[in-house]
């Protein structure tokens, strides 16, 4: 009997969590409310989780810090099958060693850019980065989703790109989470790319038009803070209560703004646990102080979070 | 007696080449040939060496690769005084760690970016990081060199972080590389902050204005091919022969600008010293092809290296 085939190329689906990363007082990664927080967004029906991803401030953390903080998440009782780990780093050495790491514990997939120090640089470079990552890390198992985010990261994802790591590795590239927010750009890689590589918006407000395009899910930074909101907008974008959930997130997300994402995320997390230690972030990122909290608080008065619809 | 004073605030003088950094086929850092270039450099009259700056790909690889390079540098009699080490890093911890060892093992003093990857941040967030570098790497004998980069990093240095982090540490902030390429904005930070802060800029074309002004070195990345020729536009200004110099660096970079700058200056090491691994970058990065070698090689016709003069 020939041994099971290995089932890469199925994209996840559901909403997964860009987790926020919790931290200690002196800013190390604090493990066990980063796997409370994921298990909790878990049990509101997430259908995983993603840690490290911008919204979790990844690159700010080493190797070391990201390998030990998602081995004491899965130790933790999160299933490594829910888990797609942002394994992307400035020098390949480490993006293989972190994506080695992430399927080696069973993770679902990873989430990958190409390196962001240096810019403007030519597709032929930016696929043989890809390809080196994938045949370094040499396991079937791996399943890639392309990421990108150019206002973050400086540095893009062209079709060229994926359309050629696509043919090379049909089995590995899998999707695109694509964060740009730019809707002509998503549906664009939608219509040349799906379904055989699946698109997944970062603008919640796009997700229920993606969806009807056959988007399966989300990775989400506002989901940490509205989980069955977000989940119900890619599960059931044609429920009639869909522009009701487009105008909460878009209100939340309008409230937030003045504060920057980071801080602001960090912030709501900070008021519903009554615990301070939410608002750290690893600098250059800037975290509200007690004053800005106050604003915040001040900015969500007449928007209440339901724990148990939203 | 007391012991002898510790005399960080001594910026350094000369032409210290942000080295290009030499790999194997398999991409790995070439130990041997990158110490060779190394004192090869020094040996044509350079003040000293500068690895793992922008030119030399820093970012692309793993701390354990930049520490390994940098020791085996040190082993082969590149002396650590006459090393500034690039020690930025997307995270924190990272960049405490290439420092405190570059410290350690003598080096004259370290050029450092804040973090890359998240942009538009607040000087608050910027100093903050500078100074968790500072504390972390908690050694006296550090000096460092404030590297702004914009049209590459993507971030870039305010005069207010400036003023802060040299208020807050008066003897480990020396001096700016200032590669943005803007004359105005050279000469902007060193009317703010010259002779305390000294400014060294990365276009070679004007160093002669920042030299007369009281700048004392180069750190250049065209120093790896002209490392005479960049040091007389430093340390001899006012020579007559400065505008011949002046149109001879500036001819180069326009034979070289095609190309692009990395794949440009590895290839014509590879002119240099017939041997063609000197083409390799590591990925995203592109080095040139052998066809791109020979339109190189073309480029170059009637420009004549002169290994003494040069």
């Amino acid at each position: 009997m020939p041994a099971p085939e290995i089932q890469t190329a199925v994209p996840f689906r559901g909403t997964w969590p860009a987790l926020l990363t919790p931290l200690q007082a002196d800013l190390a990664i604090d493990h066990a409310r980063f796997a409370a927080h994921a298990l909790q967004l878990l049990a509101a029906g997430c259908g995983g989780v993603t840690p490290f991803g911008t919204t979790g401030e990844g690159t700010s953390f080493s190797v070391a810090e990201r390998i030990a903080a998602l081995e004491a998440m899965l130790a933790a009782g999160v299933p490594a099958q829910r888990c797609i780990v942002g394994t992307f780093a400035a020098a390949l050495p480490d993006a293989v060693a972190l994506t080695r790491h992430a399927v080696a514990s069973g993770c679902h997939g990873c989430l990958v850019l190409q390196p962001f120090y240096y810019k403007g640089l030519g597709d032929a470079g930016i696929v043989d980065y890809f390809a080196r990552l994938i045949d370094q890390v040499g396991d079937a198992r791996l399943r890639l989703y392309l990421y990108h985010i150019p206002q973050i990261a400086g540095v893009g994802l062209s079709h060229g790109v994926v359309r050629a790591l696509k043919s090379r590795y049909p089995e590995t590239i899998v999707g695109i989470k694509d964060s740009a927010g730019d809707l002509a750009h998503a549906l664009a890689l939608a219509d040349a790319f799906m379904p055989g590589v699946r698109i997944y918006v970062g603008h919640e407000l796009h997700l229920p038009i993606l969806a009807r395009r056959g988007s399966t899910g989300a990775i989400s930074g506002v989901a940490n803070l509205l989980p069955r909101t977000v989940s119900a907008l890619v599960e059931q974008a044609d429920a009639a209560e869909t522009p009701a959930r487009l105008a909460r997130v878009g209100d939340l997300l309008d409230r937030l703004r003045p504060f920057g994402a980071f801080a602001a995320n960090k912030g709501v997390m900070a008021l519903h646990s009554g615990d301070n230690g939410w608002l750290r972030v690893r600098p250059p990122l800037q975290g509200l102080d007690l004053a800005g909290l106050e604003r915040l608080r001040t900015a969500l008065e007449g928007f209440h979070f339901d724990p148990v619809t939203d």
